[in-house]
Parts: structure tokens; C-alpha cells; sequence
């Protein structure tokens, strides 16, 4: 009933995270509506993969250079604290830690997770690479910001003991009932964690 | 913090409905994860406007053809009743009324109602285009489908008494209670128009 050429943007957009063939479908028929949308993200997307690349250093997203380096804002930042690195899974969660402004140092992504039902084990993990960046940068202090799920939780472990063979400074994300969180409505894992890593009010 | 043709594609997603700078930056990161999908879309979006066009019979998108003319596929399809000609107000209500296999005729696209308050009054819309398509076409029933709205049916009246007095059969879609629908949740207006427009229950 559709043009095709309609059809295949259709299919194509109902490929994105939590988009049916109805949403793809109304996006489409928007892009229809204005061209000059459609004209401008036709070209900035068929231009993506040539201008961005994941950083040298750390995995981040990074822009190309003229000189066809990719280097990411963060690692280009030298007042950015070179001795505490920050490890995280996936670019969405280094954007996040980012947006809380609560770290100064780097990152480094890991891009996945120890996940042994679906064959990831140590060996699919980018360990060469994070003994490089520990090396080069002199870190002293790393962050475990792997999320607290139990692929997250796995992956934390084997780190914080590759990184405490080094003699680094090791730790991992608080976990516990969130902010505005209710605790009638938190569930007993959340809550467990959230006694087990109660700290000592100081006054 | 993102780097720059990253923030150009989120800010270009954010124009679709519905699209929030917090999805378009979802669906920016699945992009950069699957490039192939953001080289296919970009390639497809970018020759969306010159290979689509509105038909030129009834407004419904059309692909182009090698003769430079956009004839969509129900106005190409001889099996169609060419008496019949349904009026609606844009592409979108046209797919659904398609979607439910209820009309056999062909539609013509208004692409705007009337809206006094935004300075739409009837020199605005296609109504010399609608007057060529019921000459070709040897139109002698008419349905307007415009929506149940207050622009929707204002423009439902300009268009019946103008084709009324062309000697066509004009009738209205019915607004009532939707199936599946529960009177006791149903406005007072949807109501009203259930009540007024009832029929008689034959046996």
C-alpha cells in the first residue's frame, strides 16, 4: 500500500531501540511532511561512520582528526585527573556518570560484559588494552562503574582483582535504594545492599 | 561533551514526534553501534524527496516513475470503483481507512481543514484540484471522512454543501462510541453523537 521506497525507511527505522512498525511509520510519514529533515539526517548519517570512531584511549565516542586519529574530548582534557580512571561497560554509562558531574578523572569502556551464558569470558574482555591505558596514564585509583547486575557484579570482581595484583587503589559503585526512591517499593536485593553498605553518620 | 555530528544526528531526531533528546540520543547510540543501519538510512533518507511525491490524482504518496510522474498505487488500480471518492484530511487517516478493508473506492487527500482561528478559510483549501478529480473520475458518491473534530467538521460542511449542489451523494463516516469502547468512560459529545446518529435495529 506504501511506496517502497517509504516501505524501506519503514523497516529500516523500526530497527531502533523501542521503535514498533507504527512509530517508524509516523516518523516516516513526519519525514515526508519536511524534506529538508530527511535531506539533512540522510546526510549527517551516511557521514557517521567515517566521522566518529570509538577513542584511542578509551573506548568513548571520539570525532576523526585531520590527522585520522580519534582522540575523545574527555582524553584530550588536561585537567582531567590522570591517576583515577573509571571503568564502565557501555558509552550510555560513561555519558550518564558524566551528566553527574560527581568524576574528575578518565574512563575506560569496556564495550561488554563477563557473560558466561553467552560464551563471554575473560578472554573477550579488552584487559590488554586497560593494562596500556593503566600504564601510560600512571593511574593510581580505579573506579568499578560496571552496572549492579550479575554480568556487571562478575565482571567487577575479576577486575578489582587483576587491578589489586597491580597495587592500585580499587573500588566499586554504591548500590542501595536510589534518590526520591521508596523503600516500601524497593525490592529486598536493592535493600540487602542498601544495609549491607550503610555508612557511619558522623556528626 | 558528545562530539559534534553526534549532536547534529540528536538534534535532528529530536524533530520526530514523539522524540525527546533523551531518545534521540538512544537512538544515535544504537546508530553509532550498528553503522550499517545509519549508512542504509542515511542513503535511503537522503533520496526520499526526489523519489516520493504526493500523487498527483489524490494526494496520497506516490513514488515517481521514469516518466517524472507520481501516480499512487490506488489511483493506478483499474479494480478500484471510480465512482466512489473518499475525502480525507491527510495521507495518515487515508492508511488507516485502507487498513481496515472498508472502502473500495478512491480517496482524495485535502491536506489541510479548515481552521478559522489559524487563518484557514476555504480559498485555502484544494478545492479546484477535488472539482477536476469528481469531473475525470464521473464521481457520484462522495464520503467525507474528515475527523470528528471542530475543524473536521466544519470543513465535513463546506465540502457537502458544495458537492451537493453538484447532484453527488454526500454522506459523513459515523462518530459514536468505539468498539470495544465503554459507554460509562465515553465523553458527553461522543455520547450525543452515539444517540443522534442510531439505527434503526432491523430483523
Amino acid at each position: 500500500m506504501l511506496p517502497e521506497p517509504l516501505r524501506r525507511v519503514i523497516q529500516l527505522l523500526s530497527r531502533l531501540p523501542g521503535v514498533g512498525e507504527k512509530t517508524a511509520q509516523r516518523f516516516a510519514l513526519r519525514l515526508m511532511t519536511d524534506p529538508n529533515l530527511a535531506v539533512e539526517l540522510g546526510a549527517e548519517l551516511s557521514h557517521l561512520k567515517e566521522r566518529l570512531r570509538p577513542c584511542e584511549h578509551c573506548g568513548n565516542l571520539a570525532e576523526v582528526d585531520e590527522n585520522d586519529r580519534a582522540l575523545c574530548t574527555i582524553c584530550s582534557d588536561t585537567r582531567r585527573d590522570a591517576h583515577l580512571l573509571c571503568i564502565v561497560a557501555r558509552v550510555q554509562d560513561l555519558l550518564a556518570i558524566e551528566r553527574s558531574g560527581a568524576m574528575r578523572g578518565r574512563y575506560f569502556v569496556l564495550g561488554r560484559l563477563l557473560s558466561p551464558l553467552d560464551g563471554v569470558g575473560p578472554d573477550e574482555l579488552p584487559l590488554a588494552a586497560l593494562a596500556q591505558r593503566l600504564d601510560t596514564d600512571g593511574t593510581t585509583e580505579v573506579i568499578l562503574a560496571t552496572p549492579p547486575s550479575v554480568d556487571g557484579e562478575a565482571t567487577a570482581l575479576l577486575l578489582a582483582r587483576e587491578l589489586r595484583d597491580r597495587g592500585l587503589s580499587v573500588s566499586r559503585i554504591a548500590s542501595g535504594v536510589p534518590h526520591g526512591g521508596d523503600l516500601e517499593f524497593a525490592d529486598q536485593i536493592t535493600l540487602g545492599r542498601a544495609i549491607d553498605g550503610r555508612r557511619q553518620v558522623v556528626d
